[in-house]
């Protein structure tokens, strides 16, 4: 977080009081490997809880589940693996899902719908239950305050690094924490992208306005991240708040407002880090539409701009290209006049009325040599606008991506799949 | 064409009896370059004309000027360009596009408004007309029917290979021909693509009959493609019957449906070869939506699919991965029932109801080895259905497009840019 405002605290999601975690290796995409990919995170005293969930139609059982457990109260716990997304499993999905809920939830004297479950990896694949199943006991044993970044470390796959965070702001003079941790780092798009978030707080805060600070910090922040415009299957922020800080909050305190930004502040911080650590990417990429007629155009544009190919590939190269964003932009489905659009490019002008401007293409190609930089794109239409944090698109993303096979040869022979 | 049905001839757009083409090199990329740039179509006897344009808010201005002066009659000669797309350029474009329609018209005595005008390249550069001008006069003399081919390779960009194709067909026993050639290979997506495609044939038919037919073979053919998902400013198809033949054609003619449907089969042919020749790619992948609730959501699942960054990345990589797939089936707008999802990649089933089948996954890979291949999906919703012919996305397709910088160099030592 660059100029955070805010006073940084170790921790991640178990800086905030009464919450604790732990992770363990069960190699569940291979058995040999020894790399962190089951976790636990649990408020030892009870907690309000919120989820904002993959608008896919195609939903993980993983997704269900903790959709339907959430239906019927709060989480306390939840419970995450990376390494198979338990997507497009079938029944026998659903069955697994819950059993890894009941299974914790009798270890930790809780009932199952308490459990929150997120997966996170191939699509497809039957999970290794046989290599899971017996380890969650021991899961729930060894849960240590200290484990936040464990956690953080359990539920990443292709990102390069953990991302966690955690802040302590002051309410009513007392120190109130919000951590969290988040993994991404393909398959990402707006609503939502292949993203787990966890963020806990030790303020209390009633279900309702949890639910309500949560939509809208989603929207400002993991809404507004594009990678490769692939939206996945098992997209999960979950907010868990137990007050174990000794402050209540609602709308109506005097300093709602302070938590509710430092609460967005955080979501939008993790949002930012997934798109930097978006795979194999080398650029950061905010698209700013303004003067857009409406709100709809406004994203619309933006997004349009931040999911073209050809736009992401000649960021990848450098090149300060306004010929092809003003094609995105024109193709992206809004009602825009050519001859009213203007472009910046980091800062310069480098389109006034859809022609050239005089500015020296050396500039523009200098300014873009940052991983950093704003494309502001003006419609001059109206008053709406919209932001997107984007990435640019390189050969290694699609090397990279070029296969999953070696998963399915190690599903092969777990006898998940033929 | 495999297999095809129709008597091949030689000769593209010149073909068809009274047309005739010349292309020479202007350098308008590069002055040092020798390749052909410019290009002139022409029918020597009064012709009707139809054309479908692209449908970006950002219209390159030959656009432009082809649709002004389309409303006004049939176009006589087509003019084209690659190396310069004349978008973003402005008034001072549509000048230049003017000009170039005026100075040929004179030269071949027609009205400037007889004279369709194309142009592919680079947007948001000037059109270098020091370079054009002079020689328009010459490219209006030498003008031949044994040039056709002149004309595919003056007109092809980033394109591996010349698009052409000629046929003859039999209609009141006497012979019919069609030509075409056309040139893709990058922002290439439904709506139209950057392409254009000129088709020629000597039967009669009067313009409204051939706006229908056009609109339709456009429909099926051009608007199916995706190879980046990119629509350019500049997409053009222009369509010219000038009756050579002795043949005279209308819906009411008995012999209708055979010239239709051969019309039909030339742009689908022209459009299947724009994505077997996209840009760096090593797949021909037919994507079928099937059992969908209306045509509109079977579109949009179709395209979506065809589109997905992570599908494409799969198949370059010879992955059948069905797991990515029902993703983009999921995200892609229609209201899909995952459980009633079947996926079959080239002929196997690979999903049921969506979860994997029994098919051992080697017959899976190798199927996709293959560089055509079909996937059909079942959305076991109702009985519409979508087809697009769409590629993968490989690590070379993004390098190649990484920068364009280097035009804009060369524009610089032209004035062209700052």
């Amino acid at each position: 977080m660059t100029d955070c405002p805010y006073n940084l605290v170790s921790g991640g999601v178990t800086a905030p009081k009464g919450f604790v975690a732990n992770a363990i290796s069960c190699g569940i995409k291979n058995p040999t490997a020894t790399r962190l990919d089951l976790a636990l995170l649990y408020s030892t005293i009870p907690c309000s809880s919120s989820a904002t969930f993959t608008t896919n139609r195609v939903r993980a059982a993983c997704v269900r589940v903790s959709q339907e457990n959430l239906r019927q109260g709060d989480y306390r716990a939840v419970v995450v693996n990376s390494g198979n997304a338990n997507a497009c499993t079938g029944e026998s999905g659903i069955e697994v899902a819950r059993k890894q809920c009941s299974v914790i939830a009798e270890e930790l004297g809780l009932m199952a719908r308490e459990i929150g479950v997120c997966s996170t990896g191939v699509i497809g694949l039957p999970m290794p239950m046989q290599r899971i199943e017996p380890r969650l006991p021991e899961l729930c044993r060894d849960l240590s305050d200290q484990k936040g970044h464990d956690l953080a470390s359990a539920i990443i796959t292709s990102d390069t690094c953990e991302k966690e965070m955690s802040i302590e702001i002051e309410i009513e003079g007392k120190p109130v924490r919000i951590g969290a941790c988040c993994k991404g780092a393909g398959m990402i798009s707006p609503c939502m992208a292949t993203m787990i978030c966890l963020i806990t707080t030790d303020a209390a805060v009633a279900r309702e306005h949890l639910d309500a600070i949560t939509r809208v910090g989603v929207e400002y922040s993991f809404n507004r991240v594009t990678i490769d415009g692939d939206m996945s299957t098992n997209d999960t922020t979950i907010v868990m708040a137990n007050g174990a800080a000794g402050v209540s909050l609602s709308p109506s305190h005097p300093e709602w407002v302070t938590f509710e930004r430092a609460l967005h502040d955080v979501m939008l911080e993790m949002a930012k880090r997934i798109v930097q650590d978006g795979e194999r990417v080398t650029k950061f990429v905010t698209v700013d539409v303004i003067g857009a007629p409406n709100d709809q155009e406004a994203k619309q544009v933006a997004e349009g701009v931040a999911k073209s190919a050809l736009v992401k590939s000649s960021w990848n190269g450098n090149d300060p290209n306004w010929g092809r964003i003003i094609h995105a932009v024109g193709y992206a489905g809004s009602l825009v006049r050519e001859e009213k659009i203007d472009i910046d490019i980091a800062g310069l002008p480098a389109c006034r009325k859809g022609e050239q401007t005089t500015t020296p293409s050396d500039e523009l190609r200098d300014a873009v040599l940052a991983r950093n930089f704003n494309v502001l794109i003006n419609l001059n239409m109206g008053d709406a606008h919209y932001r997107v944090y984007t990435t640019d698109l390189s050969p290694e993303y699609v090397d990279f991506n070029r296969s999953e096979y070696a998963y399915w040869n190690q599903a092969k022979k777990d006898g998940l799949t033929h």
